[in-house]
């Protein structure tokens, strides 16, 4: 039986790790876990799952769930986050909250000696070496949850890091990915929204049509397989079936594919080395699908992607600055605040800005004040 | 330094295996080798790879090539394969004869602790049951070389047998693949010849046309992977670039893909569990390929296809039959003497001629029998 310290379990990663629990009551528990303000779903959760403890966002929420299930210890804010992460009586933490307010619960969590189910990328991006670093430290695994970082490390199951000579992250493209930049200027929030493959959060599909979110999870390949920039590609494809791949030095190349389904690579991160079944309303068939695309990346088109690569390979600070200029320019997108293609714009100025005064192997306390002092400067540009 | 057995020196495998070993002399030497009537480039590669043991077809190429080498030992004839697959300073024998003729030499390097690297498909497809059964009492490894198997095992590296819900086979469709049956009729042997993806002998070739080959493969993959013939399947996909693929329990598949280039298989066979460099003339790209197509298969189309599920299905006698029909079938329409089509259909009137006769789990002599008896009924055919 596998302990599950959930964060984030209202989202599309939380609910969809909530129904493969459900699915498997033999393997999994979820011992804590946090949601934000959708407290009437995370009711529901709290009644179906039965955990020992919850973190809400507001501390209103609390006094108010606190009556209703007298039995829970409830916390909030990010005190909240940090105590759920690390729960005691939980095996593994799945970290589903977005944006980099999941480094300090993912911190603490490898700390006690969890082990990392990560889908929020941001805690990476912002501080992979502190992060890949106290995991060596403490012995505890980080396991990818993305489908992309989790198609790579199954294509490095059973073998050696060192015959690895390239990683292929495939991208859908997103939900413009046929439209020009000109055409760019004037999309809505909502066409923004319609991805064409995968149902996933707002801020995810706001950075899968920039393409900022592909440059997130370069960034996050780098940590978590500790691959140069120049040995981690890009392909668009546009199918969304093959999930990635990894190249090795005798020419092979495997390949992890299936059903856009975010089910497979949550289950994989709860059961690895092992397999479970899942249950899917239609088999999956490659003829049924036909064929696959793949194209070279016009980093000309998706400068997005050319930014975060620049920000990776620069290292120290940048990534971190990155992160919290896209952060707040897709709220301010999702606000009505900046156009589209301003996205882009913004998270360069923030670069730019950075650029003198960037600082190699950052601290803890330097990157969350790298971190805030974005965030400040970013909202003075909207 | 691992030390090669190598029977079938001057084919299309044993050429390029050659070719790895000249790459890679700090990995691999030639210890033993045969040829068949090529003398002309048995002699230089004598004379590059010096092995101290050499089989010929025929004893009179024996004497000519004794007076020029007198170091080595010279063989002939079955006696000398055997020889070859089994000489004892050898770590492991790679099988690269064409046909059956290869079932009592891969069954001899067994006996003598060798490990199989194996591209002779024939003789899992005529003796499956007792190849395995000797490996898995030796403690000896059965290595494919074949690029579909290859694949398969790649992505079944790191994983566990029980988490394997089907194997996926990939098919070009051969020279073939977008005529008709009736357009078939009057194909030529040159027309026939004519592989779109991969360069190989002769009787590959017309097996990939036929698609016997992917039903040797078939049935080689039950043996191999001990799946049943039911989470076997066959997927056309005309680019030869996705080489097979397995499915998990999980929906998750792996692939193993790359250049069709034969070389990435012998090597693995070579060097597993590691890999090593391969020089490529250019770098293989997916974008470059741009796309993949997948097509289920017409079993009223590949005819030869079905014909080898069935007889995989039947078992015990009915695989050898299937295979040594299409070997003397296969000669004869090299020959002239039957039309393409004719070939399924030989093999169809032996295994209706066999059916009353199926004998399950038979022993060797039994299948060395049914083996000449199937030759020399088809034979009456042609």
């Amino acid at each position: 039986m596998k302990k599950i310290n959930l964060l984030g379990a209202t989202g599309s990663i939380g609910t969809q790790t909530l129904e493969i629990v459900r699915e498997h009551p033999e393997l999994f528990e979820i011992t804590a876990l946090s949601f934000g303000r959708n407290v009437e779903l995370g009711r529901k959760i709290i009644q179906e799952f039965k955990p020992k403890a919850v973190s809400v966002q507001n501390n209103r929420d609390v006094e108010k769930l606190k009556l209703e299930f007298p039995d829970i210890r409830f916390y909030s804010g990010m005190e909240g986050l940090r105590a759920i992460a690390s729960f005691s009586e939980g095996d593994v933490l799945l970290s589903a909250v977005i944006g980099s307010v999941g480094l300090l619960p993912t911190l603490d969590a490898i700390e006690a000696g969890k082990q990392i189910a990560i889908a929020n990328k941001e805690t990476l991006v912002t501080a992979g070496h502190l992060v890949m670093e106290a995991a060596r430290k403490k012995g505890v695994d980080i396991l990818p949850v993305d489908s992309e970082h989790s198609a790579v490390f199954q294509a490095l199951n059973g073998e050696k890091r060192e015959n690895v000579s390239k990683l292929i992250i495939t991208a859908s493209g997103g939900s413009f990915r046929d439209k020009t930049r000109q055409e760019l200027k004037h999309v809505t929030v909502k066409e923004a929204l319609n991805h064409p493959n995968w149902n996933m959060g707002n801020k995810l599909t706001i950075d899968s049509a920039t393409m900022f979110n592909k440059g997130l999870e370069v960034i996050e390949a780098h940590w978590l397989y500790d691959m140069d920039y120049d040995d981690i590609d890009v392909v668009i494809h546009r199918e969304s079936i093959v999930h990635s791949l990894v190249e090795y030095i005798d020419g092979s190349m495997i390949a992890q594919l299936g059903a856009p389904d975010m089910r497979i690579p949550i289950q994989y991160a709860l059961t690895f080395p092992d397999r479970s079944s899942i249950q899917f309303s239609e088999p999956f068939s490659l003829a049924k699908i036909g064929t696959l695309h793949f194209e070279e990346v016009d980093y000309d088109r998706f400068r997005a992607l050319k930014l975060a690569y620049n920000a990776g390979k620069i290292g120290g600070t940048m990534p971190t600055v990155l992160n919290a200029a896209n952060e707040i320019a897709v709220a301010g997108f999702l606000n009505g605040q900046v156009d589209f293609n301003n996205i882009e714009a913004v998270v360069e100025n923030a670069m730019n800005h950075h650029m003198q005064n960037v600082i190699q192997a950052p601290s803890l306390d330097t990157i969350l004040q790298v971190d805030q002092e974005t965030r400040a400067y970013v909202k003075t540009l909207l």
